[in-house]
């Protein structure tokens, strides 16, 4: 199963976190932004380019360190179909260079439309009887408002392709309480229903390792939540943001994993994107400010949880 | 606000209709994909090419008589980078010949994200000091899992650019109920919560006719739930999927309108864009095809719920 392949990754560079590329022009040295405007004109088509070689350049850096990165679509998107190239291209890339990737895409719909964003993300589309990739990540983030049929369709995908997905179940921004918390009249609350469907849908995707191909994305903003989940959802692997800029710590995180030091990737987007504007760097110096920057969250968080280890 | 439009294309054509762009391939006559599958090989390009030459033809053919589109983003995607250029091209297509075009993409993700979202599908994006239209619909579907900061980026790029939205409330597939219907400790259900929301959120928006430009997305096939929503959720425009191929009909919509005859527009996907095989009729027809089935459909609504007239 495909969070097989995020977990031996992990373990292999005793890393649990992946770098957000959720890149934004104000992110990006002058130098590379000058010569893609220059190739492309200041067009959404010089835009994306510059988002491109950013990314590259990125993932350049962090591919030994760190096992994947999540790429947010909606960054792209504002970049028009332009943008959604630069999208396809930096998965693409990430992926030959060893990276696990996780479109963060919160995509949902019901049964026959979700079908096409499985064969979107994560499947292949027919044409003329050949299997074509559209944007072929490893992992999708899906939102499961509409129930089993709009999940359905993804499991069996993933089965097929060894893939994964993660549901939104407790979301690290600050009004996601207001439905996710919400108590039901059996007593539970919507994210605690939420993460129960994971453990149910993951039941059709087991992994060696303990846990399934259905995750969550859970907020390191919520700590008691995550402590509470990781006890709850032991099949469950969580997907993490909210560390760093959003104000989560090592501390806040460390809930999420289990005795093993697995059970979370924890993710870090403007902390990792930004490292080189924070120090004060030459933006020439971006990626290896990006590469700092990784290192250090990574020893924040390994220091507190500890070795990793697969279990047998 | 991006409501009235809406509205007063649906009384200027006496049509509460919406044709739902979600093109498949084996929808797609013969003729259409052999030149486009000759002009770019069988790739995902030439894929996109027939989606968006198809398109073409639907658009012309119901411009005059139907007030709007809804491309589910889903079935462009699934063609990869081509496949959302030919998505934005439709959207540009549709708007250039006066329909109204709301953007099926069910976005949903914390505030800074949606602000991003918002650019790409309703606003605009800053390259170098200009703004530039990524996808620029009229109006945009998207999820409230996340609660209100995940919405009011949205409500503020509408206010600016004369836009809308639609939230999903009570979907229209089989398993939607297993979280929109669970009761609340309150007494109230996830979806009532959520379509209250609506109304709250509308308040930022409010629109001339009495709906403001926050509507909520309600299946034809949960009647009841239609019914009971529209009672309660006064200045709320619907958006109803699930007529015809999905199995509601128009006894299963008329609840969806208020005395006005104004209220809701009702989605026709499968129905529109494969009259021409149900019709068993040359693929040369099929936009004919298309057109009649439009008709047949807007006149079996508007003899159920009457003549439609804005309120002064």
């Amino acid at each position: 199963m495909s969070m097989d392949r995020l977990l031996e990754g992990i373990a292999a560079k005793q890393n649990p976190t992946v770098a957000g590329l959720d890149p934004k022009l104000a992110y990006i040295p002058e130098y590379i932004l000058k010569e893609s405007f220059e190739k492309y004109g200041e067009t959404l088509e010089g835009a994306a380019d510059a988002l491109l070689v950013y990314n590259k350049g990125l993932i350049d850096a962090l591919c030994d360190i760190v096992p994947a990165v999540k790429p947010q679509a909606a960054y792209y998107e504002m970049y028009g179909w332009q943008g959604v190239k630069a999208l396809a291209e930096t998965i693409a890339y990430a992926r030959a260079k060893g990276m696990y990737v996780i479109t963060d895409g919160k995509r949902n719909d019901i049964g026959a439309t979700m079908q096409a964003y499985a064969s979107a993300h994560l499947g292949v589309t027919e044409v003329c009887g050949k299997n074509l990739s559209a944007f072929d990540a490893d992992a999708l983030t899906v939102n499961g408002y509409l129930g089993s049929d709009g999940i359905e369709p993804l499991l069996s995908v993933c089965a097929k392709g060894d893939k994964g997905i993660f549901v939104l179940v407790k979301t690290s921004n600050p009004s996601s309480g207001e439905l996710q918390d919400r108590q039901l009249a059996t007593g539970e609350t919507v994210y605690q229903l939420m993460g129960g469907n994971c453990e149910t849908w993951g039941e059709k995707l087991p992994g060696k390792f303990g846990y399934s191909g259905v995750g969550a994305v859970v907020g390191a903003t919520y700590p008691a939540q995550l402590d509470e989940l990781r006890k709850t959802l032991p099949h469950t692997f969580f997907l993490v943001p909210g560390y760093g800029a959003q104000g989560g710590g090592a501390d806040d995180v460390a809930p999420a994993f289990d005795d093993n030091g697995l059970g979370a990737v924890v993710n870090s987007s403007r902390g990792i994107l930004c490292a080189w504007q924070k120090e004060k760097c030459d933006g020439g110096e971006y990626a290896a400010a990006a590469r700092r920057e990784a290192i250090r969250m990574r020893d924040e968080i390994v220091a507190r949880i500890g070795e990793i280890k697969l279990p047998n």
